[in-house]
Parts: structure tokens; sequence; C-alpha cells
């Protein structure tokens, strides 16, 4: 009985078989190694059903797998279903990740060509492949009796998916220098004097959040993501921005002509996307760039394939991403005005769904989600969210990448827990919030895991540590209230978030890996720890910490934390004997902060509320 | 104003002259890479004076120089006081090390021949010297120009240094099997497998616990240290001992015949230690080896260049380490019974010290010290100390690797912490304890200082984590107490400990570092945080912890601790406002424990006296 995703996979099997070609790899990224992609880019969605973040797909005549992590198993297992398409499991202790299983699965056959849409493509993952292959002895060599080989077909899907989504073109537009506290002519000066230091004439950024920081530049190419599908090219005397040019020149955007032009007089040359490879291939054949800096992590193969020929690429991690990590003092004070602003939404948010549930109302996961996004949407530098909200009652607040259902989405009821984890772009920042708040009764275990989680988060923003500290090795301050009752979350605690720009950043984070970058004053990172009980609850408090001097003494140079985010959390069901006075004070002091702060912006009744929810314990 | 140690130098500065060598690099180590060094090898303090356990020495023709780390500043100013040798700063922000040192320093010389006694010199530390001088341009070819050489000269200073004493040769006695819980059979059928997982039919054991280890022997050849100077080949067929076989055939000690004799029947072939270098040369050119492992990291450079010609190397981190890490159960046992013995010193020697500053007799960092080793001496299985012990009151307690002085040692007052860090190797296993006691008043920093080392040291201890979590992942738990007030020690939290072997054993140590290992049940730690007030006083709290099972549920499988070491903590100065309930519930459980271990095994009178010291509080 097949389906509308087997079709699709057969019809690929049809060309696979014109073509030669033994298997086919696809991932569900873009041709910028962006976490989120547009819908041109989500190809194995298209191919398979399956919507998770993170997941890669192949193809061969006789078995099609999709390759996923654990927090996508239940996700993928139910839209796989009726597709033909296998879930192989990775991060669990039996993973076969995909070069290892191609190599076994073709490992009697003479030759095997593998084509892969190079576009979309990281290198590291291609070069992972050729390992693969050679230590099964395979050569590379078409000519020996055994080998492989990867053919570079980009695109490869346009001649099935017939109505694919074009390139986005989205408005462009410019974020005013006195919003990010830097130029442009700034970002690019540091910038080239940055690429000198790696004794490069010319750097090609090819990742779309470290483009947008750059040039100072956003759009809405990518749901949530507020960036400009490009790439840039700064070598020592020009900027080449490779972007929607050819598309807009005859088109009614004022936006983005504007944009273009008052860039354009700044000296900064913007040209056809499809340009880049012409162009930057041809000036490392002549010399213009004598050796031009990538950053692998995010050039995708095609292009890379086509640069490395030159013999004049140095690789490297792109110096943009911890400069950027590090907010300057504008945007400082844009996040923090954005958090006043989320705080409100939050606060009417919370308020309206006391009032819901207290009335007995009907709402469900999805009508709670719209009333957030509706109130969100009246603020106003508000753009839009920084990610889909999870708005999730019960057993669907137990998956912490929980999708809110669009239609039939669970009642809320008056007893136990209810999760939201949201966010907003602003014009001025971006927000990232999690609460978990009582609709009614809760068991003792609610309760006690409510309160161990906020313990863990109040331990951590409260944390001072010493300069050079990372952030694996204060992640344990998190976790240990909940260690020491042998509870845990399967999750990070932190993760960077950009301004204006991706909820999702690096380089820094808080987290058991051993990822060395210290945290910096200036940088903003989340403190989200959880704990998931299947089938029946979820609880996970989150704020966004600035990290901040806190003064130098004979042992050193200090930091810490200053929480941006501006929400109660709901002390009614805290189980007070286990918090410590240090963790009550904290809250208090919090709680005092953000009724002082939001009181003026809210209407009286929802002030005076506020006032009693924030009430010292 | 010439002094011994100027003298030496210049005698070798003549041997260079001779030679024809522009440097000569001297390390404090042995050629197994050993931390502690017999006499033999203490080549940078015969030259300069310097006793500090990390230092290396540099001369050439107008400079010479001791590069050492932050730990040694202060004793290395005082020692190389008159010496005309300069002290070189390492583990700092503008450190210069050796290799880029000498590159610089011979940057306009056209050629430049370092020597170094390649048996004491690690392959890293070669390797990185030829980079650095490659870094530079120079060439290692003496055709070229501009080249280096870096000549091997095995025991350069036997010319100079006439009374050197020899290779040290102990008595070499077994460890019972019912001690280690695993026969040397075992252990060596152990080694063959790991060996051949790595594709090796031989390993080439270098370092000198992991020989006692497998092979069960123990000997006094290094101070603390109960190791064999010798070399191991494991083949497929052959186990080869190089060890001292020569120097006893015709000597009077018994006990090592025996133990040889003994190590034959088992078909272990006991041979002399100078013959490593043949004999395993000649089993890879003959073909008796065909992939030979080998650990670098405790290979000596002259045994390395010697070897590698073969091109049938395989270089790794020696599977014993690990291995030898996890103890079993005898071992366990052995080493709790070691601890109850050791608790019984300590408990003796922290009432006679209670005794003599009540009683206002004089003592001194010394004569403390030497009491402590005489209440130690008459233990049932003691054989030795583990260490040197640090005996320190007041501002010596300052410095956390202090030298309790022979002659002229500062005397104990009635106020104030004094400090003692000592441990023991017993037939059964190997103990490391500190403990800081008041001898009167203390102020108030002192205490506060106190309990919150104390703090850190049972938030460690009382640690549940999950399986795979390692050391650095923990390691703020102990810190945490003091980084919230801005103060931190800058040594790390805890080392691995030996099963009757060095008392600093890996892979696995909880420090801010990014070690991966995670702590497995059966590992054992020390847990002994500090605080250190240049000047004034010293703070430190050391248990031993064995990490172990603590059961498995819906969140994975967790880990916790089992203090090992048995003795009371002061709790007269403890500011009890700065504990909770969780931690004084440690302590009381913890200190009940230590009097119902050790009270049957103490005199009445000091029974009573420590009901008194592990009162609850």
């Amino acid at each position: 009985m097949d389906n509308l995703y087997s079709e699709r996979i057969n019809a690929l099997r049809a060309l696979m078989e014109r073509r030669g070609w033994d298997a086919v790899i696809l991932t569900g990224s873009d041709p910028h190694a962006s976490e989120y992609p547009a819908p041109r880019w989500k190809q194995v969605e298209w191919l398979s059903g399956f919507t998770g973040e993170a997941g890669d797909l192949v193809v061969t005549a006789d078995h099609a797998g999709l390759w996923t992590d654990t927090r996508y198993f239940i996700q993928a297992n139910q839209q796989l279903r009726g597709t033909g398409v296998e879930l192989h499991k990775m991060r669990v202790p039996e993973q076969v990740p995909i070069p290892e299983w191609l190599a076994d699965r073709f490992a009697r056959k003479d030759s095997v060509i593998v084509a892969v849409d190079g576009l979309c493509q990281q290198v590291a993952a291609i070069q992972e492949l050729q390992s693969a292959f050679a230590a099964t002895g395979r050569s590379s060599d078409p000519e020996d009796a055994y080998f492989y080989r990867i053919v570079d077909a980009p695109d490869l899907l346009d001649a099935l998916w017939t109505d694919r989504p074009a390139i986005p073109r989205t408005p462009v537009t410019l974020v005013p220098e006195e919003l990010t506290g830097e130029s442009r002519r700034t970002r690019l000066e540091w910038l080239r004097s940055a690429v000198a230091q790696q004794l490069c004439d010319a750097a090609l950024l090819t990742s779309l959040d470290e483009i947008a920081w750059v040039l100072n530049v956003r759009a809405s190419d990518i749901d949530y993501n507020p960036m400009v599908i490009s790439y840039l090219l700064v070598t020592e005397e020009s900027v080449n921005w490779y972007v929607r040019k050819d598309a807009f020149d005859d088109r009614d955007d004022d936006t983005t002509l504007d944009s273009f032009a008052r860039l354009e007089d700044e000296g900064i040359c913007v040209l056809p996307y499809d340009e880049v490879q012409i162009s930057v291939h041809g000036a490392l054949s002549d010399g213009g760039i004598n050796r031009l800096f990538v950053d692998p992590s995010s050039l995708n193969w095609s292009l890379y394939n086509l640069l490395a020929e030159s013999g004049r690429l140095c690789e490297g991690t792109s110096p943009v991403q911890l400069r950027k990590a590090v907010k300057t003092p504008a945007e400082i004070e844009g996040m923090r005005r954005a958090h006043r602003q989320d705080g409100v939404a939050m606060e009417l948010f919370l308020y309206w769904l006391e009032r819901m549930v207290l009335s007995d109302k009907i709402i469900t996961e999805r009508t709670a989600a719209t009333k957030l996004g509706a109130l969100r949407a009246s603020l106003p530098d508000y753009l839009g969210d920084s990610f889909e909200t999870i708005s999730a009652y019960g057993p669907g607040a137990a998956l912490p990448h929980y999708i809110t259902p669009v239609k039939d989405a669970p009642e809320l009821e008056a007893k136990g827990l209810y999760l939201c984890d949201s966010g907003g772009q602003y014009r001025c920042g971006t927000t990232d919030i999690t609460r978990t708040v009582p609709l009614g009764p809760c068991t003792p275990l609610e309760r006690e895991d409510y309160t161990l989680v906020l313990k863990g988060h109040i331990d951590l923003a409260m944390a001072v540590f010493p300069e050079g500290t990372a952030g694996c090795q204060i992640d344990a301050l998190a976790r240990n209230p909940l260690w020491s009752r042998k509870r845990n979350f399967g999750h990070g605690t932190g993760h960077g978030v950009g301004f204006y720009l991706g909820v999702h950043e690096g380089p820094q984070d808080i987290r058991q890996n051993f990822n060395r970058q210290p945290l910096l004053p200036g940088m903003i990172t989340s403190d989200e720890p959880g704990i998931y009980r299947e089938g029946a609850f979820g609880v996970r408090h989150e704020n966004l910490l600035l990290c901040v001097e806190a003064g130098r003494n004979d042992f050193g140079r200090w930091l810490q934390f200053e929480p941006l985010t501006l929400c109660h959390f709901d002390t009614s069901i805290l189980v007070r004997e286990l918090l410590t006075p240090a963790e009550i004070d904290w809250l208090n002091e919090y709680h005092e902060r953000v009724y002082r702060t939001l009181a003026p912006e809210l209407p009286s009744e929802v002030a005076r509320w506020l006032r009693g929810k924030t009430a010292v314990i």
C-alpha cells in the first residue's frame, strides 16, 4: 500500500537507475549549513514526511533509511509509518552512522556510486564517507577493480519535485548602528584584521548569521531566523555580497532596493547569489586572492570542491563566531529592552491563562500558543517568534521537543503542569523563555520535580566563577539538585542566543560536553534545566543569562550572571524546604525586580495580580 | 662569587665546548618518565640545586635557565640564588617554553646543536623542539646552510658527576595474589588480549607503575614509590622482564633471588636491565615481533629512536593505565584495611598534638612530622610513607607544596591553623590524607575559610552522578562554596591513587581540565579542596573517595563516592550556619563511622577523646 512518500522514493529510485547511482544521501540542511532551512531545502521532509530538525536520508535500490538522534525517535516512528523508510538510530551505543552503513551495505559490490546534493552537504560528512570506503580497502580511482565514487549532483531532486519552492527572497532591512553599536564598516575592518592574522588576504563567509552580523542586515528568508540567504566575500579592498540582486532589479520591493542602494553607497558590491562560484573561483585563479579563509563547518561541499582546486584555501573556525557572541553594550541594552517587552507579554499570557482555567473556559495547547503569539504581536519592537512555540500540557510536556498540534490539540485541565517554551524576535534583540505553571492541584512528585528543577536553575543563575571557566565546568551546578535524587534531563542546560539573530548560536554553551570556550562578559546563554516523566508531565524553567564582570581580588578576576528574562516563577507549588536561604533570597530579589520593571507596563489588575505572584516567600 | 652549582654549570659548559654543543637540556625525570625519580636522575638538582618536582634546565654558553611552573616559583627563587640560573616561568600567560626560547635564542646562528640525555627525555618534548626549529625555517639536514641537530647523549653528566648514584637495586618482592585479587598470569593474559585488539603481537611496557601492576612486583627503588626500575616486553609467547638480573646473581639478596626464581618458574624471563635495547631491537629486526605496542608518554627518546627505525611501532595510550585505576574487590578491601590502620595513626597523632599544645610543650613542624611517621611505623601493614609529609603551621601552610624544613623548622603556637598532608604505603594499599586543625583561637577569616573548604569537600563527597561523568564535570561542586565568595584554590581537586603504588596515578582526576575519562566504579580519587592566604595560613581537607555504584532507574545508572579515609574533621571552629542540613548530616554520619571503626583500635583515653571530636553537631 503505497503512500505519497513511498511513491516519491520510488520516483527517486527510477532517477537513480537512469543515472547509475547506487545510493543517494540527502540532508535536512541548506547550502549554508543552517540549523533551520527554508522550505526549499526541506528535502528529507519532502521525500519521507519526517519533519524533525535533524535527519539524513539514504536511498538505495532496496532500502530507504532515516538517520536521526534520540530526540526524534518517537516522532520519526510516527511520521515514517507507511513510507517504507526505516529509522536508523543515532546517539545510541549501537549506532551505525551512514558512512559505515554504506560501506558495509555495498561491501560485496565492485563499484559504488553515491550521489549527494553537494550544496547541502558539509565537507566533513563527505570526508567521513571517503574514510569509511577507504577503510574497507576501496579505491577512489574508477580504474581500479574495487572503487567508490561520490557524485556531486546539486539540486538532484529538482527533476521530481516539480513544485519545489524557490530560494526565498524576503525584504532585506538594515539594522541601524544605534542598535548594534557597531557599524558594518567597523565590523568589516575588524574582520579584515582577523583574517590578516591568519595570513589570509580574503575571507568567504558562508554562515548566514555571520553575514547578517557583519553587514547588519536582516530578512525573513527562514522561519524564525531573520537571515538573508547569501555569501559574503571580504578582501583587503572590496566587499562582495552575493544575494538576490538579480531578482529584485525588476521588482517592487522598495525596502530591499533601498537597503542595497545604501550598501552600494558604502562600497559594498551587491551581486547575484549564483555568481559566488564563478566570482570567487575566478579571483582565486587570476591571483586576485592569494589565500582565502573559509570555515568548512558552513561551506558546502560543492563550493568547497570548486574552490579547493586552487590550493589557496585556509580552513579554520570563523573568527566571527566568537566576536558575535560577545554582545556590544548597545546590543545588551537592546536585549534588555526586548526582554522588558517580552516579559509584559508573558505576564499577560500567564494572567489570561489562570483566568481561563479558573473560569472553566475550554482552551487547548494550540489556543494558548495562539494567545501568546497575539500578545507578543502587539509589542512595539516585536517582529516575529524566534522559534515555534512549545505549548504543552501534561504528557506533551514530557517531550522536550514537543510540537503542539495545529488541529485537535490537547485541552488544558484544571490540574497538573502546563509548560510553555517560546521566544520573540525584536528589532532590538531575541528572547527565549520557558515557564512551567500549575493549572490546579499537583501531585507531590510534580511539586518536588518543579522545585528541584527551579533549584538547579537558580544555582546556575547564582554562580560566581573565575574567568576562563567554560560552560561544561559549571553545568553540574544546574544538575546537582536533580542528580542528588537520581534524576536528570537529557538535553543541554544552556545555549548561546543571538542579537536579533538565531535563538541558538555558539561558540559557548552550558552542557555536559568538553567545549573549552570560556564564558565571557557580554555573552548571553540560556539556563534551562528540566525533567521529563514519560506519559505524565514535564518541567522546564528557562531564563536567558548575561555574563557580567564580578570584580577582581587576590584570587583573580570573577564573572557572574545577570538574568535578562523578566517573568515570575510560580511559587504556589514550591516545596520550600528543598531550597536554601540563598536560593530563596535569589528568588525573592528576582521577583522584586520582575515586579518593579513590569508592573508600570501592565494594566492595574494584572499588576496587582503580579504583586501577589511575586510576593516574598 | 661562584657557588657549587655555578661551578658545576661551568664544568658542563667546558664539556659542551669540547663536544661542539650549543645547548644542553636536562630534565628532572628518569628513563621511565617517572613523576618522582631516584637520586641518580636528579640531574637538575645536582646541577642547579633546585629540588622541585617539575623543572627542566637549559644551559648555553652564556645562559642557564630553569623552566618550572607556578607551584615552584618561590622555591626556585630561593634555591637558585647565587647559582647564576635564571627562572623561566611556565603556566603563566607570557610563558616562553624551551623549544621557542631556544629557536629564538639562536635565530641568527647558522647551525644549532642541542644535546639532550635522551634517556630522560619524553618523545613529545623532542618533537616540540623539532617543530620549533622547523617553524623558524631551519632544516634538520646538516648539509643545509641553516640547520639544527639534536644529539642524543645518554648520561651526559657522567663525565662531571663522578659520585653519581647507581641505578637503585632495592629488594624485589612479590605481592600475593590474595592482596591484588588477580594473578600476574591473569593480568598478562588480559594485556595480551588488549594488545591484540590494537592489532599488535607484543607490547613494551615502560612505565614503572604499570610494570609493577602487571607483574605484582614491588621494590623501593624510588622514595615513596614502591616500584622496580625495569622494562617489560610481553609477546604472544613470552614475557621478558629487563631488571637488575646481572647485579644480583652474585649478591646476598635472598628476597630478590626468591622473587626472580618464582617468576622464572611461571615462565617469565628475567634479564639484565641494559639488555632491553638490543633485545627488543633484535626482535623487531628479525621478525620475532611484527607490530610492537608502545606508549610514547613513558618511552624515552633514546629507546624510541632505536625502535622506531623498524617501522613496526604502534603508538598509543597504554591500556594498563585504565585497567589499573579500576581496583579489584581484593584491592578495595586492602585499601579499606590500610585506611583503618592509617586512621588509627592519624587520630593518635592529632590527640598527641592537642596534648602537646595544651601543655605548652615546644614542638616544631618537623617534630610533628617525625611523630606522625613514628606512629605510622608501628602499624602492622605499614611499609613507608607515600610521599614526604607536609607539616605546615601558619604561613607555611599557605604554600600548597610546602617542604617542612629538616632544621630550624617553625614552632607551632597555641593559635591558628596547622595543616598536615601525609600518607602511607601499606602492603595492602596506599593512603593520602590532609587534615587542618586549630591549635588555639582562630580568626573569623580562618574559621570561614576552614568551613567553606570543608563544605566544598563534603559537596563533592556527597555527589551522585550519572555514569559517564568525568571529573572535570563535577569539580565545580567542590569549588562552588568558595567561588560564591570569590575565593578559589590553584590546584586540582583530586588525583587518582594507586594500590600500594604511586600516590598519583591516572587516567582519571577531578580538576578544571577537559579530561574526558569518566569516573568508574572501583576508581579511587582524592577530594582535596583548599585555600591559601599568602603569608598567613592555609586550609586543605582531603579524603580518598572510592567510586561506587548507586543503582539504576528511569534516568540511567548512577554512581557515588564512599570515603575510604577515616579520621575526624575538627568541628570546633566550624561556622555552622554556612553548612546545609544535608552537609551536616553527611559530616555527622561520617564521624559516627570514623568513631565506630577506629575506637576499638585506640587506647581508651584516645577513644574517649575521639568520641568528643566526633560528637554530633
